[in-house]
């Protein structure tokens, strides 16, 4: 926990001032102001962020987490556990969704396996980290042991660590772990306190009978484990995943080094909810990508005040939305940086009214 | 007006087929079906407008069409309206918003003289079709003459084919003209059969007083004209503008080509109007940009059919928030053309439920 409490330590306050003075200069560009809506919104973020007066958004990092869950047991998932690490090989030879999105922003993606149930074979662009060989059956007991889940954080922070010495200017948050919009449900429930029905989606496609199993098994495992919403390491813990728990570390790492961060879908946004329960704080520096299709999504941002960047009913997860939404970000700070004022380009202000 | 009509002649149906095609190649990626949503269905529909079974989308233009409105007199705006060729200058200079985004996104812009008050220094990169210097007043009578009308919508065909010869995959419409929130907002009027006051903004920024004064000139405007919706060309020649019916013979142009068409904000949305009461079968070629601030630009959207792609509060216009879809629409077709199959990655499929 140590480690945790260090980096939650580093999370300070926006630079209100800088911010101050991007608005300002926002206002001097050659439109109405305002006129470019969530860009000007978004730059101005970026520097309250990065302390930067003229940020650059040019190293662009995904962390894709995997880990597996026991859970998968009750049926919850439309597709077998063993995609899970067929994925990661699919992420590896740069065949998934989120590699053709990376690679057309401009992004570079870090593959970790943070608790996938068997071996993976070595490969230069995936760092293994495994807390365990999936989490167990959540309606049996806990996922994790309370160690698993500070472990898991950690590895989150380590892997972040490590790829901001090479260079991080924005990171966003991936996925892939059959089975865990379950956890993220039930994470999302006892977080928010919304029903467990409005917060359970079919994933990545159960059919009617298999979205009521999945909320009864979520209901069980609650029941079950009784999670404290008061303990965030006790909710990751009991009803959580391995990459669920990375992903935290992550975006309480990436706000320690006033990196943005964007949140993805379903799954990150359960872990942002982890993070954000350690730290409120650390809500300054995420940005949400987009809103997906999965049922309480919405939710889960609207309980941290975020506003979706995009809307185009992805739910994919693996980092799909928030390599999308980067190139809006870096647009937003391009529109800052490189657009002529009306003194540099001549033209006429508003009359006053 | 043969030339449209000639023009509008070879406007076909999408291929089915291809399309067809397409969602089956959708349906095998790596990934639940359907779970890339909207990027799934651009993608598709880029496939039925182009007729290529992997189109790429390298050649991007942005036209941004600048043109005067008389109707300025009546203090509809809240800028100048020397700021029209101040802007054309901007534009021409690289400091505009939609020149930032442009190059962001990989787009050119072809900028053009449809209507500008005064006399531009030519310049290399600057198309002059001035059909006249500037609209009259509409208040007092017609924006222009028919044959005006006929002629501006000819401006707009005529550059597309210029630059059609030198490669285009997409397109996306752009405006510069101070006042022509007004026109717009008359001519969705008159289309759509909507209230005045539902499809009347603040456009660059009047205050109250402003947009009521804004209110009853456009209804002056159709009072003295009385502009008849089952005819276009009448419609554009009482109540718009020229960078309108530019945009109008863009528009067509494009779907007589088979190259998608990305729709930009209000202004935009009136010249759409234009072309699909012309000829409704363009629709199938065009693609919301994003949904704009100013009101009425829902309306015009929903008369047509159109979905918009990204909803960031933008009210620029100039194309700014076409150029930034367009790169959404990109994303789109590369993961069509660039994802691994299940069957390449090997990766296990959805289990029968």
């Amino acid at each position: 926990m140590k480690k945790i409490n260090e980096v939650i330590a580093e999370i300070g306050d926006l630079d209100s001032d800088l911010m101050g003075k991007a608005q300002e200069r926002l206002d001097n560009l050659t439109k109405p102001q305002g006129s470019l809506g969530r860009l000007e919104e978004l730059a101005k973020l970026i520097v309250g962020i990065t302390r930067k007066e003229s940020p650059t958004l040019k190293n662009k990092v995904i962390f894709t987490l995997a880990g597996d869950h026991g859970v998968t047991e009750e049926g919850v998932s439309a597709f077998p556990k063993e995609v899970t690490p067929q994925m990661v090989y699919n992420f590896l030879k740069g065949g998934a969704g989120i590699n053709v999105l990376a690679n057309y922003v401009g992004a570079r993606v870090i593959v970790m396996d943070a608790g996938v149930a068997v071996d993976l074979e070595p490969h230069p662009d995936l760092v293994i980290k495994k807390i365990n060989y999936g989490t167990k059956n959540i309606t049996k007991g806990p996922a994790m042991t309370r160690e698993e889940a500070i472990r898991s954080i950690e590895a989150g922070i380590e892997v972040f660590e490590n790829e901001f010495k090479k260079g991080i200017d924005i990171v966003g948050t991936g996925d892939m772990g059959i089975g865990n919009t379950t956890p993220s449900s039930a994470i999302a429930a006892v977080f928010t306190g919304k029903s467990i029905e409005t917060l359970t989606g079919k994933g990545a496609g159960v059919d009617d009978k298999g979205l009521k199993n999945k909320i009864e098994i979520i209901k069980r495992a609650l029941e079950v484990n009784k999670p404290d919403p008061k303990d965030a390491i006790d909710v990751l813990s009991k009803i959580g995943g391995f990459e669920i728990g990375g992903l935290a570390g992550i975006i309480l790492a990436a706000a320690s080094r006033r990196i943005p961060v964007v949140i993805d879908g379903f799954i990150s946004g359960a872990a942002a909810l982890v993070a954000y329960h350690l730290e409120p704080k650390v809500k300054d520096y995420m940005l949400a990508g987009h809103c997906s299709v999965e049922r309480g999504h919405k939710i889960i941002l609207d309980h941290m005040g975020l506003k979706p960047i995009l809307d185009l009913d992805l739910r994919l997860g693996e980092g799909t939305g928030a390599a999308l939404s980067m190139s809006i970000i870096d647009a937003g700070v391009k529109i800052m940086t490189q657009m002529a004022t009306f003194k540099s380009a001549g033209v006429s202000e508003k009359v006053k009214q």
